[in-house]
């Protein structure tokens, strides 16, 4: 080796990685790797609510799933995410529940009597229970009937003499369907002012952008109103008319689905290819009020819909109308992503017609192969297992359940289910989720207070070397989950499964713990959970933050006090402690303090022989629903309890009665069904010996006859003697 | 279209991207893509200090840098990684620094007399100057010259008669160097307690780590100490050994560098082949202590050292002997992470002989070919365009920048170099890294804002459409840019273009800016802030956190906890007043914790007789910079009651001085400028009556000079009257 040797010697690249992000596409009904078309943007377009009504759990399943799904992309994979959502304010069912609102409240305020709203409800009656009549689905219909019983109930007491006004009020809160549907058909036409469908679209709004705030779902980078943008959504159907693919008909616009379908370029329905004709799902997608006048094909739907007296309008080439269903996102997207988009997504039932529908359009308006490359649809909802339905009383909307647990909790249970399949939101998943949420903060807890207690690393025993491998094999089986269509049950068993690793670890106590091993499995659990949005962000870089404030690290600023109060106490714990006899007095405080006093105001102390007191920072909020939730369960183990003691002392008074009656009259009262007498002849003691049809009975029956008097023989004398003592 | 197509169409996956991270590998010098070996984890390397003396702008420019590089891989590009560092606790210069500083001691303390260091000095001046006569380094040579110049200055005081046991406290300080090594070269032999070299390290260690946290860099999930690896280190040494590639000499372990580099699967030198045969480096990397006896050829180097009487020893197979330089990275790394590194970095004055010789050892122990994947060097540091060291007068300790800028001050400075070029700490770079901090708070506090002044979204109009495009631009430059070799000085480039464009929107004020935009906007800066370690993670969602508390009303949180540590004080203290006696062991720890422990933590309380103590939260750190103010204040009041004081002692010996005069003679010694007698003739009492040039004096005057003399004389009477008591 005299000469050096001059060149870089060879270097073996390591083999590419196959490692990345497949995302199930309901384009391809597969999972497939995912690509954004520019570099490391991802151009992102999901379907809002239309708003008229209160959000409810269907909602919550689809936009806590997808903002799941957006965080893990954002904070996990470091996509960079363009995010549009729009708000449907124009559509039928907010026109309809706008003008019955507005004509309900204009009856009402007319301060009608009782005589004229008992005529009333019967005219009102009547093209309501037609309506109703029609009704197939048996659960919806079993919900009429009630609705009816209790109307019918209602105008009972109304129609009493000396009813009050309180009864009339009744009525017509009762009777509010069937009076605003008379009110509408009657007067409907007459309603012309676009502020009252207005008003109600932006009451909806602000309370679905409450919910979601609430839920802690991200808000989109760009939220789009249908109502302001009618200019931009005639300019795009213009478009599809003069590319061939939609058609104008007295004052409405129709997709041409067969002059779409049948160009080489296109494919109709990509989504759901077999519901392509199917009627019923296409009419429900043209809306309530579509007459659907002129079309060529059934299959063809409206872009633009005239608009009857009664209904916003807006100008247009093709007449004052407004806008179809469909359009208004395809239109709304193009405007702040030009071009493709990367994702699309929503809720299952939108497949089709409306996300295929949108597709079409899209695809029509820019004469292009493919408008989305990844489509994304959660799977089903189930509460309890069962579909969600007003009908079916279990509808919860997103306050309800709130009210019941905390947005944490929920988002844990969401994080159980995969956000593709089937979602059940049930008691029992709900424990499972609070039991997951325990479970990390008890682990967070016991983590930190280690990590507290040993600063200085020392060098990696046999444990540590195998802590350090189940560390990395967790962080590697999460990423794999999450890989694999962000598979966030498998990520959460990946993760407990590590909690019990260093749950273990913890357990051999012969030896220092590595706080460095320790903080770094605390700090990619926090992490993974940040990422979820299960944690907030800006929360400690180990554990649940202890109250909901941003800036500070309220850890930093009270664990000295805590420290504090603890030294203290335990300063005077150990002198009652080494006192000839123990203080007493002062030991009760101690204790009373560790209890019920330290707890309130979120400080944790765990007494230990010979040594400090480990003290732990808990939520106090957390800390006081655990200790409803025990009490709850105390309260339903004491009942219990009442109820066995109840149903033994019942028991027992039967038993009581039973001994009273002397053995030979025992068979004597016995009947069969129909009332007469069970037996017809008695032997001395009163033992039956025929049966009521005068038959003798058998001996295998006379024997078994025979051990029940002697049973009661036997009870009897137990009577008797206790009366005589 | 009658008959549905049942089959889903045909979908265009995305083309594949090629964007991937790709760093700078110095084992190819060129940016290779990275891909992990093993998933998502990156197992990773990192040379730590020899800690025997203050850790400098050297260190900073490496372990910052690195920090940087592993933060952006980490949060940004989202890798897992396994981090390992190691200390260097046992090394020559510890010995060295150990032994000779423990020697001095020994000197100093035994409390030689002027005579004694004197004669001793001129003893230990002669190897020194030896020593120094070979430097061939002009910078050295000028600082050692000052040195000599120094101890002579010293000397000369010391010899003259009638110098104190200062003068010999300086020279013996001025004069360190020359004795401590002079005693080592006499007793170095002697020194044989490992605490000594322990003591110092550990030390070392600790003031390192610190300063480390002090500059924000994360700590390594496994910090492997050689002292506490030495059994490992003696097995790694036998493998190599058994595989062919070492072999033992007197004592020592040498790599046999022909062998290794003889065979077909490895090569010798991978990072600096150039270097191979440089045996200056060879003999720094060999260390002073190194006899280098028994080696076969010049490039091998030893894997263990036989230690010489004085030098810490540990038992191996080849007798008492230490760990060389080199193998303790090999070993340690090979512990934690068996197998294969992703990554190993360091600075870049350990590429040659120490990196090279690492792979050779590990490469050689696992019959290889290829341990590290890829080798990352930080570039040079320069202080004010110049090399940093002592003897230029340019060195600077990290706690020294530190007193001058912020660790975030530092950080955006290293940021706007690139982690592998050359890095400027200078006046100019930080005054550039200053106004890059003013620059995006000011972005920050603008954002804020304008977000809290507009919530409502409203629809995007032209320069909403334009600001949206601008912000995706930035998104993907900065992802380029990082991309790109971790590009830091083109992300904050791109950021900065960023800053601008919201600035230039912000200026628009006809319409309303987007909330959602500069949310965007805001977070994106934030975010990639926060990914370099400049803002805390935890810190607010957009901007730099505020001290103190921003938004959480700090007496909300603290003052239920302060209440709840005083009501049980109170109990406490309460139940020890009652006591007969009183219990004065308790009551004196509630009085500790009021007066010492509880205000340390902002609590101050104020005891009541009869009634709860007053619970008062108080800032720890304004408490204290009160204190200070009271004592600055305090301090000031008594220079000026001193000052006044002996303004009037002063004024009182003038008077006194002045009674001694007797009214007679008063005027007589009276002149004029230029030496001249202001009077020329006077009256019997003595009281002029002519001027110098012989004129009467006016009325007036000889009426002031008589008053003048009547009050001497009452001055003088008391004099007389003082004296003769």
């Amino acid at each position: 080796m005299s000469v050096p040797k001059r060149k870089q010697p060879q270097w073996d690249a390591p083999p590419t990685s196959s490692n990345g992000l497949r995302l199930y596409n309901t384009l391809t009904r597969q999972k497939e790797l995912f690509t954004p078309e520019d570099g490391n943007t991802v151009k992102w377009y999901i379907c809002g609510p239309t708003v008229y009504d209160a959000s409810h759990m269907g909602h919550a399943r689809s936009y806590i799933s997808f903002d799941i799904v957006r965080r893990v992309m954002m904070e996990y994979f470091g996509y960079r995410i363009l995010h549009v959502m729009n708000i449907t304010d124009i559509d039928d069912k907010i026109i309809l529940r706008a003008r019955r609102n507005h004509l309900f409240n204009l009856y009402t305020e007319k301060n009608p009597s009782k005589e004229i709203v008992l005529a009333d409800l019967e005219e009102a009656m009547v093209p309501f229970e037609k309506k109703v009549a029609k009704e197939e689905e048996p659960a919806k219909m079993e919900m009429y009937q009630k609705a009816f019983a209790k109307i019918k109930l209602l105008k009972a007491a109304l129609s009493k003499a000396g009813s009050t006004t309180d009864d009339l009020k009744a009525l017509l809160e009762g009777a509010k369907d069937p009076i605003s549907e008379w009110q509408d058909k009657l007067h409907g036409a007459e309603v012309t002012d676009n502020k009252i469908f207005n008003e109600l679209s932006a009451y909806w709004e602000a309370d679905y952008l409450h919910d979601m705030k609430s839920l802690n779902v991200l808000p989109p980078d760009s939220l789009t109103r249908v109502s302001e943008y009618v200019p931009e959504i005639v300019a795009y159907v213009e478009q599809i008319v003069a590319n061939g693919f939609a058609y104008e008909a007295q004052g409405s616009v129709y997709f041409d689905v067969k002059a779409f379908d049948a160009n080489p370029k296109h494919d109709y329905a990509k989504c759901v290819p077999e519901a392509a004709n199917d009627l019923g799902l296409i009419g429900e997608g043209e809306g309530e009020l579509s007459s659907g006048v002129g079309k060529k094909n059934t299959q063809d739907f409206a872009l633009w819909k005239t608009s009857k007296p009664g209904e916003p309008s807006w100008d247009s080439p093709w007449g004052m109308g407004r806008p179809g269903w469909h359009i208004e996102c395809s239109a709304m997207a193009s405007d702040v992503i030009p071009g493709k988009l990367d994702i699309h997504c929503g809720g299952m039932d939108l497949m089709f017609p409306h996300h295929d529908n949108e597709i079409a359009q899209a695809e029509a308006y820019y004469g292009c192969r493919q408008w989305v490359n990844y489509f994304l649809h959660t799977g089903h909802l189930e509460i309890e297992g069962r579909k969600m339905s007003k009908s079916l009383k279990n509808f919860i909307t997103i306050k309800e359940a709130l009210s019941q647990y905390t947005s944490r909790q929920i988002r844990l249970m969401f994080l159980s289910h995969s956000w593709g399949g089937k979602l059940d939101y049930s008691e029992k998943t709900m424990a499972v989720a609070l039991h997951t949420e325990k479970l990390f903060n008890e682990f967070f807890l016991n983590v930190k207070t280690e990590i507290t207690e040993h600063s200085r690393e020392s060098k990696f025993g046999k444990s540590e070397h195998t802590l350090c491998q189940k560390i990395l094999e967790a962080e590697n089986a999460v990423h794999a989950a999450l890989c694999d269509n962000i598979d966030t049950p498998q990520a959460l068993r990946c993760m407990k499964k590590l909690v019990a690793d260093v749950n273990a670890y913890l357990l051999d106590s012969t030896r220092t713990p590595s706080p460095a091993l320790l903080t770094k499995a605390g700090r990619f659990v926090t992490n993974i959970l940040k990422v979820f949005g299960v944690l907030p962000k800006n929360g400690p870089e180990i554990g649940f933050p202890t109250s909901g404030c941003g800036d500070v690290n309220v850890e930093e600023l009270i664990m000295p006090i805590a420290k504090a109060v603890s030294d203290f106490r335990d300063e005077i714990r150990s002198e009652a402690l080494n006192r000839e006899p123990k203080d007493l007095v002062v030991l009760d405080i101690c204790g009373r303090y560790r209890d019920d006093v330290l707890p309130e105001v979120g400080i944790r102390l765990e007494d230990r022989p010979n040594a400090k007191a480990i003290v732990k920072l808990v939520d106090k909020e957390e800390l006081r629903r655990q200790k409803e939730r025990e009490l709850e369960i105390a309260q339903a183990k004491e009942a219990k309890r009442i109820a066995i003691k109840a149903a033994q002392e019942a028991a027992e008074a039967e038993r009581r009665e039973k001994a009273k009656i002397a053995p030979s009259n025992m068979f004597k009262s016995r009947t069969v069904a129909g009332g007469a007498s069970e037996y017809s002849k008695y032997d001395g003691k009163g033992i039956p010996t025929h049966d009521g049809n005068g038959e003798e009975l058998s001996k295998s029956k006379r024997k078994n006859l025979l051990k029940e008097y002697t049973k009661q023989e036997k009870l009897h004398q137990g009577f008797i003697a206790m009366s005589m003592n």
